[in-house]
């Protein structure tokens, strides 16, 4: 078992998917051991430091990578196993951003309206009880919420020769924010360019469906991920697969467009991986399927369509490497 | 305890939300014994019931009711507690309809393209072992699902001179497709014209988050509910409570705007009733909150956005009616 | 040639389509004279008459009508042509409305900002010069605009036994409110009931394509037009027909499922009607179409579709209805 | 004047908006004489070329460029005046490519029914007579339509570190399928990197409005631009200056997002460069202004908002670049 330890120093993030020469090149099968800075890289530390003055934008949502994948081609499947995610931090920051978010007017959708006020919250992070601890700024109102860890960001380099922003989520994984892409789970990004380009970030201690204000409960991460490929299998929009479900996704706007690549895409999935016909998939899907947003927020609106396997025809969805993984992660935590 | 029974007799039934006289006048705090038909009026049977041969529109999705509740003025809400939800067949129905669903497109989302087929799938209802058989049309695959008996339609009178179409959801309730309307719950609308003319149907024995293909697992019900009132307290949008959680719903296309009536609502509902700031509202909404899709099939999309009552601050929302509606379902139950 | 004048009295006007007994029963080929109000029921006259305060929801949008056209039937086409529309007085007013408009957030695109301030504009109009003025509220601006006196709201009763507010637009026309529906343009509308129950109201002394702010510079009008059937031909939306162009529309959100109802019914308009290939014309009207917006500020937003028809292949759609009523109204104004 | 002549060879046209080195560096005022390949790279010639034969993605839509120009960085503004847009070819095509389009279903509004069928479409141009002509493919039926040439395709590197396909329209312009975009018009284009990196393609002989079928009548063209830049002023988003009209414009989807875009970009234009207070604006603009769609195809929807000039208060919008550049293509066109 090959392990890479990275955690990168202040000028080693990346901004962008695409565009940028590989942090490290690995073989399929490798262990990543990573930091990943929080969206703020780090600068939004009390609630007087507002993102307006702090951050510079395009400097925001540092990534950790990219890996170059070695033999990751067009066409293949990269499949990212997350073993674990961890708060690096015992406290983690969320805010509202001035024109961002789902509860107010944005560049997008403009009014002439005035911004809602700039205000930051702390969280406060018990890595032991695992829970995260929301004070009211406008009041005494504390509540303990379960910490429940996440990368709202990972994604591969663009197909089209693009370059896209870390804050953009679209076919090539990105910022789709969905709390589903938790310890445990797998996730399936096409590749686009020779090496796929993996690069991910954005932890999030915890967040709500739809991600109301545009910022989760935002803290540092260290992360273990194994790498691999499964050969000659395209994907055209990021799955996730869990011991229980497999999920897929589509990140569009409008919100319902996201919904039908997501539900498009499943049925697709349990036709070519596990025989269901298009029609009785659709139906089946229409009657089990759960669909858990994952963002209303940012340049793409990202939709989870979610079924559990157990009500699935047998199969091996994507050749059975969700499992392989699975062994190799406790195979990997029983040597730490 | 003044206990209503109403089977509607074939003309009996509804098609519209406003417009058509009381089924019967009641007093709040009346429990109501209901039979509602299924939303093809019972008429898809077997595989060859195809609805484009068997239902002549506007006649589909009947609706039990309306029930005029004295007392009942705008400004009010009232709230119906459903205290039990009964497949009342061993059978129920889904299909294709031709240009409606959310992988199709429809006669709002026009295109030239064909629509796909009309298939009909028959459920078989195990209401001992409480599941739902699916059989594929097209394979031999078959899989038993949790049965979860729900109602897709519960509506009153709408506001503004309208009549509605019982396939419509919006403000005044109506078909909101919902798979959170099951037994347990308090629905809260708000009264639009004297007497609130509540009506109810389209019970599903389950669906899933969207209900994607635009049917549910459609079945007759026999549906016990207490309707009761919140006097001087109105409600801009439908709301559920149940023993755990507070969920508000938005109906609106696109379905962002679905999922930010929802969230607002939400964030409205813990300022009036449980005294949170708005924008320490905003941000434990935005951790905190559940977003299961309702229909994005309807003439207005339904999005859900709810809560665990337990990481809120105490308070009785809307009076505490729902604690006192389970107390006398309970002893409802307790004379059956 | 039958004339009818009518003038409502204050308690006359309606509210809805669908829902009232006619004002009258007039045989196809009626000439009707009629005075409709502005929108606010002539109660926002001086820039102090806020629509918050004047204004008693729902009594908005004050129609005129509902005309029984002896021999309509569902699947007929009410044929409406606008011989005049002179304004009837020498004032309009236009406002803003607290969360209305497009560039606001709304009831429907909710969000937790403040409204705009409520600001009314009292534009002059002269009759002879045909121009309106605006004057700037915030400094001294003034400018004439020219006049092009319409309609924002035609319509019939709707299908599915509903009854709809004046403010919506749909299938059955409504609140379009399209500057293309101007005198010397016969408006199609599909039939839904008996009689067809033509209303109109929302006379408009001009407007911008998309109607910004969501009012117009709203007046009072005298307006005359010929009500005449085409028997046995549908019209799923409405159409208009003027000299030089056919126009269709679509009211639907978001605005590109308007946009797309009115091209696809402009590409089926070409088929039925002047025998064109549906990839023909899907070719044709990419390349010639204009789509100017009507609304996008309704409880649907309303796209037009608008072709020449001298680039088209000959032949007389809705059997040359409109050149008949041309003739007729050429005939009438000569007897004035 | 400086004049640079430019034809690129195969191996020269570029795929994206940034991402690439210049072309050339030119100084502000430079005239540009360019020829720009159709958006099939001219491999479309006959009736039996289809798309998804004779295309390899992603190599579509070429794009002439990028051009460096002196001195431009980010907060100003570059003004691109077209002086002559001239089809190359008597002949142009145009096709319905599988997925795209506005009336199918598409990659992003997905659904499970069949593509139409590919059809491809040769148009005549007299560049003489100044027409182009339709023929059709199903029947005998031609037709003449006025020429009016017009670039899809014209932007700068964009914001952000990315790097976006000619296929996209965004703030930085790229495809935004606009007719306004033809001789005689100065488009104005914020910075983002220095030099800005203008490019520009995809030539039109003639388009609809919303370039229905989401293929124009496409053609290489002849054109010759000037370049100029506005120093210090920003432009967040693509604008456009006639003789006559300001005009703006906005790409997002929902296409109400496009439209709130570019009419909250007009009101502020109107503040910003002539004074004019924001309500006033806004209800100026809402009477005043003309909504020509530009696409309902691509990865953005485009809108512009238009609004006469003489019917604005005095000034000089942009610092009366569009003048100056006007009597340089006077000048231009009169040496040659």
């Amino acid at each position: 078992m090959t392990v890479l330890t990275y955690r990168p120093a202040a000028g080693d993030y990346v901004w962008t998917f695409g565009g940028t020469a590989p942090a490290a090149r690995v073989a399929p099968g490798t262990v990543l051991e990573l930091f990943t800075e929080d969206c703020f890289a780090g600068r939004v530390r009390g609630t007087g430091d507002l993102v307006s003055r702090v951050i510079e934008f395009p400097f925001v949502n540092p990534q950790t990578g990219p890996f170059h994948v070695e033999g990751a081609e067009p066409g293949d499947t990269l499949a990212v196993h997350f073993v674990s995610i961890e708060p690096a931090r015992d406290w983690a920051a969320s805010t509202t951003v001035p024109l961002f978010g789902a509860l107010t007017s944005t560049h997008l959708t403009a009014t002439l309206q005035e911004p809602l006020p700039e205000v930051v919250w702390i969280w406060e992070l018990d890595r032991g009880k695992r829970v995260c601890r929301f004070a009211a700024r406008f009041g005494d109102f504390t509540v303990d919420l379960p910490m429940d860890p996440m990368h709202g960001t990972v994604g591969v380099a663009p197909a089209n020769l693009e370059v896209r922003s870390a804050l953009v989520p679209d076919a090539h994984g990105g910022n789709m924010d969905t709390p589903e892409m938790r310890a445990g789970v797998t996730c399936y990004l096409g590749v686009n360019v020779p090496g796929a380009l993996l690069s991910l970030g954005d932890g999030h201690a915890r967040q709500g469906e739809g991600e109301t204000c545009g910022v989760a409960v935002e803290c540092a991460m260290d992360t273990v991920v194994i790498v691999d490929l499964v050969k000659g299998v395209p994907c055209p929009w990021p799955r996730l697969e869990s011991d229980t479900h497999l999920m897929t996704t589509g990140s569009a706007r409008p919100l319902e467009d996201a919904f039908r690549i997501a539900q498009v895409e499943l049925v697709r999935w349990l036709r070519s991986d596990l025989g269901l016909d298009v029609l009785d998939g659709y139906q089946l899907v229409s009657q089990a399927v759960e669909a858990p947003l994952a963002n209303v927020v940012d340049t793409n609106y990202t939709s989870v369509a979610k079924i559990r396997k157990d009500w699935l025809p047998g199969g091996t969805p994507m050749g059975g490497i969700h499992e392989m993984l699975r062994e190799q992660a406790a195979a990997y935590l029983a040597t730490r």
